[in-house]
């Protein structure tokens, strides 16, 4: 079901309008289970074009991506992302960076100082890049009928990842994506989203409108889990995930971490 | 030209496959200047169907959006984000959220602790998770016909936009986006970017590969710019964005900002 109706695991919801490109995203879902087929380098270069046609602040293009298709290297990394076996099986694994780096190397052979690059505000610009990059090639790559899964498991040794990937200083990993053919033999569909009402506002913000909602999402989320044999609701997952340090699989340090990779958080 | 070579500003670029998703997402480009017609309802409501329909880690969906239309506020905003005009002039103005108050407000109702929205790595979730969202809003746009640019400046006075959108606490604009119907008097086209080789990497990071092709791109993007009537390399123009904390028009005080907002950086 290709509709804003499975986004929303409500049948009610219809959109006024709509194309190819919409149906395309609304359609998205993660894929952790990859057939056979290789994906070509034919394919890579269209990702990778397509993920440099986002926009860029200050068309500073602050980021890189590494394609590790090594079976051994995947299995490493995959070993260091919380050991999420998709990785080891997804034929190409991208790794993308939050690169300051180039900036700081143009700096360096021309002589200049370079003071930004120190600041949260460009560690920032690094990750949401990279993100608006990474977005289009996920895109990308659905409409070359290839799958997509997002792994942020790869922030949780960013030192480690950094070392397998040879990265130089003021650069690092923001999140993998395994991509491969989606085996259709993988029980996943299209996973419901909070109601819109939940996250558009009109002018300011309305908390009590913003938060109306919970428990019809809990509701239509158990319908579409418990299809999948999964239980426990939205609510309890979120305060799960959140709830302290511990449930941050070594993500609470973070900051230390890009600090000694030579992006400090001033 | 909705190519590759213009994507990269060489004639010799062609990409062996690609749909007509790479196609619109390869045609990118910021529109600065608004024709006369609105953004109507039914596609704002797409466009942020689309935006939900991104991946989000562990399904936390820490974003919100502010749909701006009342002029007194764009022109607001628009003086507080460094006074560009196009965010008065556009239809609409989307006021991208990252929120971690909707967890945070969660684990109040339930009395349950919540430490983990306290660190650096759900800061940059919540950052990361909205321009994932917003990517997908900006191409769904454009297959609407509708064109769009960023504004970073957004993050200039996070306070004070805060302020002016009611924004509840742990929540912070992220970046907006301005959009509406391209004005095709406008002078702009698509924008070469860095070279492929200078940001894609096979297995491991090449510092060697990576910074061999700066003298080719400061030249490519000069000839672009040319046709517009800009002058300066790409080179001078990072150096002099990222120079110091003064290029930075007040973002430097960013993580002391979001710390007041209630998203510190532990």
């Amino acid at each position: 079901m290709f509709s804003a109706a499975a986004r929303y695991g409500d049948p009610s919801v219809a959109l006024g309008v709509a194309t190819d490109v919409i149906r395309l995203q609304l359609a998205h879902r993660s894929v952790r289970r990859f057939g056979p087929r290789d994906v070509t380098d034919d394919e890579l270069t269209a990702l990778i074009a397509a993920a440099q046609s986002a926009a860029t602040s200050s068309n500073l293009q602050p980021w890189s991506v590494v394609a590790v298709r090594d079976p051994d290297r995947r299995a490493r990394l995959s070993a260091l992302a919380g050991g999420q076996e998709f990785i080891a099986q997804a034929p190409l694994f991208l790794v993308w960076i939050a690169d300051l780096g180039r900036a700081r190397r143009l700096a360096d052979h021309a002589g200049t100082p370079l003071a930004a690059t120190d600041y949260l505000e460009s560690t920032l610009i690094g990750f949401v890049d990279t993100a608006l990059a990474a977005q289009n090639a996920v895109l990308a790559a659905e409409s070359l009928g290839l799958g997509t899964v997002f792994v942020g498991a790869i922030r949780n040794h960013p030192e480690r990842v950094a070392a397998e990937l040879g990265l130089p200083r003021h650069a690092v990993a923001t999140f993998g994506l395994a991509i491969g053919a989606p085996d259709p033999s993988e029980p996943a569909g299209v996973k419901p989203r909070l109601p819109l009402d939940a996250v558009l506002h009109r002018e300011r913000y309305d908390v009590d409108a913003a938060d109306a909602h919970h428990a019809t999402y809990d509701e239509r989320l158990g319908a579409y889990q418990s299809r999948y044999g999964l239980s426990g609701t939205w609510t309890e997952r979120v305060l799960a995930r959140l709830s302290g340090p511990e449930s941050m699989a070594g993500r609470h340090r973070l900051r230390e971490a890009l600090e000694g990779l030579g992006l400090p958080s001033r």
